[in-house]
């Protein structure tokens, strides 16, 4: 067990205690200490407290980019359904937005462009995006060790959840490719929250859903923003390149750590997470 | 004018002299040096001299990414002969290796995969990529301030020319659309030299074609295969984002500068050129 002192914005001095519930025979004298510590907490000897279980880390997957390598396509996609519309807009600028929601994505671009944003034109967008991307779907495939790194957090008997700035009806092809059943997965879309990425509503709720506390969590993705999105929910970050952004940029955005793909992510896992 | 020494692999030391020719009024006093510089230089009184004249500022420009926007289509046409081929690939290796020459992305990645590079499956690749590159180039335009750059340059009497991993039948297109004539340009394709990027050797013929030392030239890309290409040259190279590279990225691979697209440097050229 361990211990450290961090003082709040209201000035008074918070004891945070860190334990491992996991530990299979805890050292005698640790124990003793834990269990005075809890008599004092009860006990109001202790004014104030914040509690650190070093627990299974939950892991929070973005989805497109993240599990699934699908980017490229979603960025052709969008750039045939601006097209079509009449706006000319460079393709990596539509890498570099793609991981935001999609509406709010548009009306970025469309403010951007200098384009007005009627309700009408954004579905259009949205119409043609999803049209577009159909068309070249059928070279969609998992990332290479998405299938295998949720095997392992399943049989670790670590909580995992995947919230995405996507629809269900998008989403639903991918999941079945990766073999989540969502009925038994906690799978957040866009159609759930009010807000998509980078606000931090998608990854909250899935927290939420795992019954996890959020600030424990990983936020795992490709894009910067969901690397934002888990800095404003006060998750840790781990970046992939997998979705085509530099290391740079992703570790820029907040990613506590940066790695190829999920493959090497899970390579890699016992930099990131706590097992049992 | 200003003067530094560089000492030679043979050991001997070079004086260099800058002088700018394109001085409306040169000082007395400088003008004097030069004339007794030039004097000297004549008569043999300097052992041996590097002469770097202040001149108008020779630009190389890479193709695909730099002038036109056609890497995502690129690597998507990728994707489709690579998985064709039963080659299995994630989409963000493919886009890190555009702008290479095709021949060697295709035996690198290969190698990279375990497959075999048979003259067969490399000409099947190549073949599948053209086609399916040819169905996604309907959305391929010029990237922003492309052609407004190359008629500045013109313009202005600063050298210019065209080096491109590409071959003459995909480039020719895309000259057309950014109004270049090849035989008024030096456009100088992968069909042309031994070795394409990141060999400096079309760079270096470029330059070449130009009758301008190479030295004293910048070159334009938007891949890392560019920046090295440039330093192997001794060029100075400008990075461009239209690519999909991270900043970071190009300034690593040694980009001495870093700007959006062909626009943005158009903005910023005084940074990068000597004018006249």
């Amino acid at each position: 067990m361990s211990a450290d002192s961090v003082r709040g914005q209201d000035g008074r001095t918070t004891r945070r205690f860190a334990l491992d519930l996991n530990m299979p025979s805890p050292p005698q004298a640790e124990f003793a200490t834990y269990l005075g510590l809890c008599a004092q907490l009860y006990s109001g000897a202790l004014p104030e407290y914040g509690f650190m279980v070093r627990n299974k880390t939950p892991f929070l997957f973005d989805l497109d980019g993240t599990l699934i390598d699908s980017v490229y396509q979603h960025v052709l996609a969008w750039q045939s359904s601006l097209d079509a519309e009449g706006i000319p807009l460079s393709v990596w600028r539509i890498h570099r937005k793609i991981g935001m929601s999609g509406g709010l994505f548009a009306n970025i671009l469309l403010r951007e462009t200098g384009f007005d944003n009627t309700p009408e034109r954004l579905e259009r967008l949205r119409i043609r995006h999803a049209e577009a991307y159909k068309g070249l779907s059928a070279s969609v495939y998992p990332l290479p060790g998405a299938r295998e790194l949720l095997a392992y957090l399943t049989a670790q008997g670590m909580p995992w959840a995947i919230a995405t700035s996507g629809r269900m009806e998008t989403a639903g092809h991918h999941l079945a490719a990766l073999g989540v059943d969502p009925n038994k997965v906690p799978v957040v879309t866009r159609d759930q929250v009010k807000y998509a990425k980078p606000d931090p509503d998608l990854f909250l709720t899935a927290a939420e859903r795992l019954g996890v506390d959020i600030r424990e969590s990983l936020v795992l993705g490709d894009s910067i923003w969901d690397m934002i999105a888990a800095q404003r929910a006060r998750a840790l970050g781990v970046g992939l390149l997998s979705g085509g952004y530099g290391e740079d940029e992703l570790a820029r955005a907040g990613a506590f750590r940066v790695y190829a793909d999920p493959a090497d992510l899970l390579d890699h896992i016992d930099e990131v997470a706590a097992r049992s």
